[in-house]
């Protein structure tokens, strides 16, 4: 389990490593390159498949706005040979003299396979600055 | 594998059910009560734990703003003893004489107990009307 969750942080370095870095064969390497796997962009419709995965980080990587994301607050929990990570971005874009920080809360849902961990869904959820009700504090005993 | 995706789509609908009828009691059955699950309301930093969950439903089910919600484009994955359920939600809400309706890509994740399939994350993502980016069209195979 202790190493299932070194594994798994590793896997989920990885991609934010390959997203930043622009690394589409990185990139690549990180997913399960099949049909049902799904990835919801900041602000996207849900796309499904790895060839609409894949055509869209080559989109975003080659966009004029260079992001550069980095992730805090990551979770890990291994249910069996699927895991989620779950963690907050912060995503930083850049284009020409245009800056803009925004927060993203995500999930990243991973499967064992034989050559490792592999992603089979991201879902990326932009969080506003304000909420539509009083946020309840989470359980302090994690 | 049949069976479970029958008994997934039932617990699908039941939190669907619960959460138009305002039902609390039915909502605590649908999920997995346990301090690392985890849920984000449209908009919302991520909840942590049971407790704090369950605080949010009750807060979003006193609130004045009526919500009905109906599900489309529902996907069921098993992935050993844990399972993704994506959909589409269509929310409508209602305050006094003011009428909103947005949409948010969900995925919900169950996993296999003794008493059936039990929720451990909910995730809603906004979307918005407009993508940031021309967003290629999902894998017709699946």
């Amino acid at each position: 389990m202790a190493h299932d969750e070194t594994a798994l942080r590793q896997a989920h370095d990885e991609l934010y490593r390959a997203l930043n870095a622009r690394d589409l064969d990185a990139m690549t390497a990180v997913w399960v390159q099949e049909p049902w796997v799904e990835c919801v962009h900041p602000g996207w419709p849900a796309l499904r498949g790895w060839n609409a995965i894949r055509k869209s980080w080559q989109a975003i990587f080659q966009s004029p706005s260079r992001l550069a994301i980095t992730v805090s607050d990551v979770r890990v929990r291994v249910l069996d040979t699927t895991a989620l990570v779950t963690c907050v971005e912060r995503i930083k874009s850049q284009q020409q003299e245009f800056l803009d920080t925004t927060l993203a809360q995500t999930v990243n849902v991973f499967v064992r396979r034989d050559d490792g961990w592999k992603l089979v869904h991201h879902q990326a959820s932009t969080m506003p600055t304000t909420s539509p009700l009083a946020v309840p504090e989470s359980d302090s005993i994690n």
